[in-house]
């Protein structure tokens, strides 16, 4: 028996993999146990499908939707371990992982913990911004959306329900579109059926972006075809402008100017969740270096996947993008040359197969790049959108049952999800328990 | 326009609201609106099933599943308003409501604020155990005992695992009964496969009662299916039993007897939740004292629903039971006595309508009473116990599709809700938002 209440790996190795994002689940479920015994470490018990987060944050989808147990989903897997933990770091001299319950051992090192919100030092956007990166996050902003809104409703001050009323969307990459296309449909669907006291058509969304057009990432077709949906959809689009600060209700701009507003919501910029403890030449701006066997510099057992690994290849100079299908595909071509290894046969190189890119902007509004310069946008972009990804999921038992909830969802906002949900922080404290 | 940006209710005379549990809802829901201009007043913007709190608390359901949106349920109700706010008391002299957000006149007052727990001045209890009265506290339950099951993971500490093993359930009425029944249920289905490397045929679930006897308020044969159930189902079942302390570690008994445990479910006693400001003896006891008319002693336009009300009748010489039957049928009795007068027609007396009792201890174990001595038991007991309920349900939009969404989720067991999903205490500090 070792720490954390582990069986011994006995003749086989232990691998530990710290993250049960994409590229840690997909490596966990291609890895073959017959060789290895393998340990995942995460602070949730959930895995979450984090492109649809936006979804949760404006009231489409509910948690669970798009969240995955991780016991679950393992549970036929032979010699699989899960344990829930925060983990400290590691040393790889010792070859240990530390963590809140103690210290294990590890054969081979999985880093697959993604990314977080990055503020770049700004401390009153980072305590007054929502971001968007967890289902936590997701939540908390839809509670203060419509926490937002019932305030709105009961003032008789029409200056502070202009403000209550106004939202900046900080950022013009996915995530930033998402969030503000489906702000707009929620008040075209609901608010304005929900709110007959309030003047829901003066409710603003604002969205800022540091450069000159939306979906950068994107082809210039699909960036000009976002900006003329967002715009048709009443969003107010601010280009060449940067956030400088928000303080909870006033956010100023690096031009001087300032708006009143009640929610700024952070989908700006991330950084790689580094675990604390490899040599500094590994990491390079927040990410690990690694080859193109994904291994991390200076390392023959440490492996990273995902948004948190920088590697570079002819195709792409600047490192790969920070999107789902790398983290899918990093985590299978590591699991196939760990069993590789065990037949004795040599590793492969990691190739990323680009399957394109999608964004979705509203329920009849979507704009897809494919590869060989194939755009298309509408009701087929979202439903391929969602069949790829569902494809390319693991951990939902039924595939074809998250498909139809999501989509029925969507199209019919049929769902009890518009609620304020959370405790307060004050019920929260007032009736925390401690055990 | 009055406080609270509301709109002046011109000619017709305004009803104010206080919550929007069942008692609420129906009220609202058979008032004329040409009549009476109706102002809902509740702290959170939702109608909680709270019959099924026990399912969401033990993850068979997800809470939006048991929630209805009060705005959605009474969006084509002309002249209705909707506050979502905390109500600080009544001045009746004035016919006004004070409440966080200001104060607002009333013509007629509905008091239908239902109960909260009472945990009878014990402070360690109320401190450290879990009650089962709203949303948020099922929510932080089921968030608590996945995250202790975690910890019981790890833990390398036999005593603590052991400890940490053991939920204590104090009371057997319906909510005790009900959660014992789907904590075994939890055990067998989902904890045994979840948890490999745990001993989970040693997870203990002891129900504390008082008397000598379960569901005291149903008949004898019930009660003894009730016990001879539960014992099946491996739930120690201590009676004649007091808990009189609970320090997060170890329960204390009135016997001087311990044990160590690290979750204790309160599911003992509750107290009406009276509003400050009404004179000394229209209050017994935590409930409105009110006529068959439903109106508080000692007021004219002041009336008193459900749970806290304090009516008695013949049948009913120590008061009506707490059940969601009396609050719906109270609601419709006092709107339709409101609409009576309008009409300049005199009320009518209320009387209740007894549909019999009915407790789910497992999924092929129920208990149901109903009028004239009829007894039954196992699955036609709980299709017909939801089926009733969903018959009486307003709010939800589709009550043959929320009936099949809980049936298959009560079957199935096939959604993701074991997820631990609040942010932690220090998480919600952390991040804490002010605007």
């Amino acid at each position: 028996m070792d720490a954390l209440n582990l069986p011994d790996p006995k003749n086989k190795a232990r691998v530990v993999v710290i993250g049960g994002g994409f590229a840690g689940l997909n490596f966990v479920n291609k890895l073959d146990t017959d060789n290895y015994q393998v340990v995942l470490l995460d602070r949730h018990n959930y895995h979450t499908f984090a492109p649809l987060l936006y979804q949760v944050a404006t009231a489409g989808l509910e948690a669970p939707d798009i969240c995955g147990p991780l016991r679950k989903t393992f549970r036929s897997k032979q010699d699989f371990h899960f344990r829930m933990l925060v983990v400290h770091g590691i040393d790889p001299a010792a070859g240990h992982v530390s963590t809140e319950a103690g210290t294990i051992r590890y054969d081979h090192l999985v880093l697959a913990t993604g990314t977080r919100a990055n503020f770049f030092g700004n401390d009153s956007i980072e305590h007054h911004a929502f971001p968007l990166k967890t289902v936590p996050d997701a939540r908390r902003l839809r509670n203060h959306i419509f926490q937002t809104l019932e305030r709105a409703d009961l003032t008789d001050d029409p200056a502070e329900r202009e403000r209550l009323m106004t939202f900046i969307i900080v950022g013009g990459g996915p995530s930033g579109v998402e969030v503000a296309g489906a702000l707009s449909e929620l008040r075209k669907h609901v608010l304005s059926k929900d709110y007959p006291d309030t003047p829901i058509d003066r409710l603003r969304f604002v969205l800022v972006e540091g450069g000159d057009q939306l979906l950068s990432a994107f082809s210039d077709k699909s960036s000009d075809d976002a900006r003329r949906n967002l715009e048709d959809m009443g969003i107010e689009l601010h280009f060449g402008q940067l956030i400088t600060g928000y303080d909870g209700r006033t956010a100023t701009f690096k031009d001087g100017s300032t708006i009143a507003s009640g929610t700024v919501i952070w989908g700006a910029g991330v950084t790689g969740e580094v675990v604390v403890g490899l040599r500094d030449d590994s990491v390079r701006r927040g990410q690990y270096v690694v080859d193109d066997r994904l291994r991390v510099a200076g390392y023959e057992n440490v492996y990273a996947l995902g948004d948190v690994a920088y590697l570079t290849s002819d195709a792409w100079p600047k490192g790969h993008p920070g999107v789902a299908q790398v983290a899918i595909q990093m985590g299978k071509r590591l699991a196939e040359n760990l069993n590789r290894a065990a037949a004795g046969k040599q590793p492969e190189a990691f190739e990323y197969f680009d399957k394109g890119n999608l964004a979705i902007i509203g329920r009849n509004r979507a704009v897809a790049d494919l590869p060989k310069n194939i755009h298309f946008n509408g009701i087929p972009a979202w439903f391929v959108w969602a069949f790829v990804h569902i494809f390319y999921l693991i951990g939902f038992r039924n595939r074809v049952f998250t498909f139809l909830s999501w989509t029925g969802n969507y199209i019919t906002y049929n769902r009890a999800v518009r609620l304020v949900l959370e405790p307060s922080l004050e019920e929260e404290l007032r009736s925390e328990k401690v055990s």
